[in-house]
């Protein structure tokens, strides 16, 4: 794994071993309800780099995990990620027709179907962590992650970030609150990635602390670089239109810092998140190699 | 609790006990976001008659439940059921704009902090139930009613009975899709608050099991019921406009089976209901007495 190269085909590999995971809990395609379940599985199927569900068990690996309990965590983040895109491209927030190179889930199935998707996706998630109780480990901590699950997911994280933005849409935004909007809409699921792994495999309070902290940073460096490519690169690279920040007129991080010292900071948060990661027991070379990557990514 | 001006006495009081129960884990309106909790609490102290964590705290007590675990829960119950009002009432499904007498969600927040304040209610009443494992109570037993309310919220049930509920808008229904309908929409979260607080106090599978059959039957009279008021009654009893089913040329209980036949089976219902509660070990005659009301109110 030193090269890049390997690197990259070690990455193909295990996504595609994540994605295996998630296709076992996708729901059924059956009775009176199987469109719901077939507009459900659309989206859960559209591809994506299943980065969190990634993260999360690498995480739990890096703590020395080995049952079965973070699969159903690993499907649930993946729903609930799946659940935020088909509700943020509705009409009535960003009415985004395209994503991951596909239609989006209201333009195939409808508003109403849509609404609902994301809200049977939603639920999904829980329904399907709870599944991790049947696998005889510890229940408090299984506990613990739904907790963390739900608390990331929520007010004080997505979906509080994704109010927060949706409110500022056309009025130029602060540095503290764009920084606000990123840390809770971008960064606290793979906050909780994180530490549901850790969290899962046993980790103490404060090691989970501390991966919290080296999450909280990739999640910046990610977003940051997110905005990064959508002034510098082309949609065949990255799968949707590019520009649409400068054509919105939104405040992003560039248009904040400038594309210069906004490259710089994806560097720092980067190095920062590296060797936090490198102050925990134990060692995962491909956690920090993916660390690395998601910073520096081009897509 | 032998006179019916006894039994509303004690209603009011106990729906009022509850409320103080469910504002207790409201979000607080604050940072950033704080107005996506103020447009989840302006729907959540809407009012309302607390119905399903009453129903869950009677059970709970049927089954000599004690403990504090179950408020959580009635909490959560609450907040899902007023999530599938927000989304219910937002322009692409049913599009309403009043809702207990007052203004909806949507149409004074906007659409989009509807749909976000939908799904943050959704997630909120899964960070809250999850409050439950702190009581120091079996671990276990809340991650089975954990289940529960998952299952039951999502695809094969609430949100699965909204699905067909809204592909088959505008043409008629068979007998058995209404009734599909009916058990999933309506029935799924009654059948959920009465066997979490059976399952929350200690109640056997078997127990559990006889209780689902009641909050059914229940469901079922309580929905048939709901078709013969927006028939029968007024917009100043019931506080929305009725009649509105005979003007969407609406498939109900009622067109099916005509106005007496459908009377004549909430009756039975309500019996059987009643019958199996009776078999249970255990008494609790408020709990039979609001079973009975629930079938044959007038609002």
């Amino acid at each position: 794994m030193t090269s890049q190269k390997t690197f990259r085909e070690e990455l193909l590999e295990r996504s595609r071993q994540v994605q295996e995971i998630l296709y076992r809990y996708l729901p059924r395609e059956e009775g009176y309800q199987s469109a719901l379940a077939e507009a459900m599985n659309y989206s859960m199927t559209a591809g994506g780099k299943r980065l969190r569900p990634l993260l999360m068990l690498e995480t739990y690996r890096l703590f020395g995990g080995k049952g079965r309990a973070v699969e159903p965590f690993m499907a649930a983040m993946e729903m609930i990620h799946t659940h935020s895109l088909i509700h943020d491209d509705l009409p009535a927030l960003d009415n985004d027709e395209y994503r991951r190179g596909r239609k989006t889930t209201h333009v195939v199935y409808g508003e109403a179907m849509a609404i609902l998707a994301g809200d049977a996706l939603l639920n999904y998630a829980y329904e399907t962590a709870c599944r991790a109780f049947a696998c005889g480990e510890d229940a408090a901590n299984i506990g613990k992650a739904l907790g963390i699950l739900a608390e990331k997911t929520g007010i004080r994280g997505m979906l509080g970030g994704q109010a927060v933005d949706v409110q500022s849409a056309g009025s130029a935004l602060s540095e503290d609150k764009l920084d606000f909007i990123y840390r809770l809409k971008t960064g606290a699921l793979i906050e909780a990635s994180m530490m549901i792994g850790a969290v899962l495999a046993g980790a103490s309070a404060e090691e989970t602390a501390v991966v919290e902290k080296v999450a909280g940073l990739t999640g910046l460096a990610f977003q940051i670089q997110d905005d990064i490519l959508d002034l510098t690169g082309t949609q065949q690279e990255i799968g949707k239109p590019t520009g649409s920040d400068e054509r919105n007129h939104k405040t992003t991080y560039v248009t904040l810092r400038g594309l210069e010292a906004a490259k710089k900071d994806v560097e720092e948060l980067s190095a920062r998140a590296a060797e936090l990661l490198g102050s925990l027991p134990g060692e995962n070379r491909f956690l920090e190699e993916l660390i690395r990557e998601l910073a520096f990514r081009r897509n």
